[in-house]
């Protein structure tokens, strides 16, 4: 049968048809008055989309480069810093502030886990930045950063929160919790390809930069800031995802009804749905989640039965659909396999992969036979259940 | 939950992204060189595609244009024709003969079936032509070309078949049967916009044009024969289409891995594949088929239970999930509701709209409950039944 291309990886995540209409018809310059109006306006977006008064910042790189301009703006060699981990992202952070030179201190917990607030509130003094993920895509774990704003109310320890997945796919409320930075990407919930990381930065942020000794030239937050206040990257931007980018601000804002907070919270009901109706039909199947007490709504990671390794299952979701499903990655590469909800998924693609999964698990792990339809029919009382009503409200 | 655009129409069908690209990307003028080109390839491509050794030409125009032609450039006033009519699409050809002053007989059969033989036979002496569908999109009814060619070989009849969305869903012979003229649409199986219609031409009915005494001007096919020599339209023609559709030749032939007829036998294929799962899954959960004894692979028709207005599960379809289904036409209108299978639907496309009439039935249709997952399991088993072994093939 046909093959579409399929994505279902959690980032990058299938294209908004409406941003790939813009992508292909940005030619501008980006040092004219048409892509200064069109920055300024996606900065505003943006800053609605994060739900913020704080600044909000873009760059022309991937999610990374926007963590290691957390590090490099934020703190001085042999600082003290908090990284959580408990995941391949979390071990980002570690490596970042490790290859600025700062004294890391470390709260890890297992993959597919999360850290608990006591452990984290031993290790906290003194620290002057705790880096975190809001969401672990390695492993599908959702992190409390609600309850770990509250630990940090009121000290001097900046929280940076890499929210590359978290964005779209679950709340934060930026400035009543006092996170300091919160990080996206381009390819994640806001369906774009990838090449854009975006960041909000707090007044205290800035302040910390001024005495931050790292150094720092394409991810110096200061050049950029500067820029945007006459609707200019200090470096080119890449116009065509911004235009891209743009298109998708209009299309959440929409979702909403006009207004971007709701048509966010729009998006992240979808992740939810979605994640749902996988964990319901995976459980129901006698899949065993990985992060089964504090799932995301991002992805969800699932260990594959018998003790098969994930890349048949990868491999088998490829050849047999076309549709791309992550494998585990760094240690548990071939352990767990990832169907991600972020973006652009709705109802037919969500039941489809889940429809897919039971031939795969059928053809490819031969040690039990997986009754047609069973999974299914628990994501589908899920979505009835989620959904009832919905058909009143307006199509998006 | 999101909603996107799904259609499920019987034409125009799901758009191919490589011919969005293309017809996004043609600026060209049509009296060059590089049209030329272009436009001689994809008649080349047409050739193999539609499988003759005929001419075959394009007319910027909707498939009624060449229906038209059909009957301007091979009937003269007062001829006789027998048109074989079993839904809207056989009463078009009623209608176009009786507006060019054929006398026209008539066979005709119930919407939902297809003519015996037999009554064919009865009323073939002295038919200058013979007008037919290979499927009736009003009724997902296919009927017996191969047959009705027996009937008429080594006679005076000629064989004109409407196979607008038969091309790509169901096998021709056009040469071995003797099939005069064959005319397709190119927003059905063809998977791009609807506006062009291309047609094959026998070489007997080029003959007959020649004493055809019909008034024609833009649907003279003499006229497009002698430009498409030159590689050009007769009049302006609907570049952007074209290359669109040159695109969609390609991907046809890939899906062959370079050979176009084996691409076509597996386009039809995978009509045939989704039909049968959208049967399956209909009678396990107890639906009718409005034309179970003559199923076309093109699209299936379904009647609604418990006497319900087919208008409802269409507005449902489209409210709830943004997918649009097809009513029935005609005085089928509120009676059917029609799947579409032709063109670029894979495995997710088909298992998502089978799960969303589980629930458009569930909440629309209260008089039954129906249990998810039946339907489902049903398309999966016929879908693993046809395609096992599958994921060894090239994916496409």
């Amino acid at each position: 049968m046909l093959r579409k291309n399929r994505l279902f990886t959690p980032g990058p995540t299938p294209l908004l048809p409406s941003a790939q209409v813009a992508m292909a018809s940005a030619g501008m310059h980006h040092r004219t008055a048409e892509f200064r109006a069109l920055y300024t306006r996606t900065l505003a977006d943006l800053k609605a989309f994060v739900g913020t008064r704080n600044d909000v910042l873009m760059l022309a790189s991937s999610g990374t480069g926007a963590m290691e301009a957390a590090v490099s703006n934020l703190t001085s060699p042999g600082d003290k810093v908090l990284v959580l981990t408990a995941g391949k992202f979390g071990e980002r952070w570690r490596d970042l502030t490790k290859a600025y030179g700062c004294a890391v201190e470390v709260v890890s917990a297992p993959y597919g886990e999360t850290f608990t607030l006591g452990a984290v509130r031993e290790k906290l003094d003194g620290a002057r930045v705790l880096y975190v993920q809001a969401t672990e895509s390695s492993t599908g774990a959702r992190h409390d950063i609600e309850g770990i704003a509250r630990l940090l109310k009121g000290t001097d320890t900046f929280l940076v929160v890499d929210a590359i997945t978290g964005l779209g796919t679950t709340r934060f409320d930026v400035d009543g919790w006092g996170i300091d930075m919160l990080i996206g990407g381009s390819q994640k919930a806001v369906m774009v390809p990838p090449g854009l990381a975006y960041l909000s930065v707090s007044e205290r942020a800035w302040e910390r930069m001024a005495t931050a000794r790292q150094p720092r030239y394409y991810f110096d937050l200061r050049k950029e800031r500067k820029a945007a206040a006459n609707g200019e990257s200090a470096f080119t931007p890449a116009t065509a995802l911004v235009a891209a980018l743009a298109a998708a601000m209009e299309f959440i804002r929409q979702m909403g009804e006009g207004n971007m907070a709701a048509g966010r919270d729009a998006l992240i009901r979808n992740a939810t749905i979605s994640a749902e109706m996988t964990r319901a039909a995976a459980q129901t199947m006698g899949l065993q989640l990985f992060a089964p007490t504090c799932p995301a709504d991002a992805l969800t990671a699932i260990v594959p039965p018998n003790g098969a390794d994930s890349g048949v299952i990868v491999r088998a979701f490829r050849d047999r659909f076309n549709a791309i499903v992550a494998n585990g990655q760094g240690e548990m590469k071939g352990k767990v396999f990832r169907i991600a909800h972020l973006g652009y998924y709705d109802y037919l693609d969500t039941i489809g992969i889940i429809g897919a999964l039971e031939h795969v698990l059928t053809e490819s792990v031969k040690t039990r036979q997986y009754e047609y339809g069973v999974g299914l029919k628990a994501a589908q009382t899920a979505f009835a259940r989620m959904t009832s009503g919905e058909e009143q409200a307006a199509g998006v």
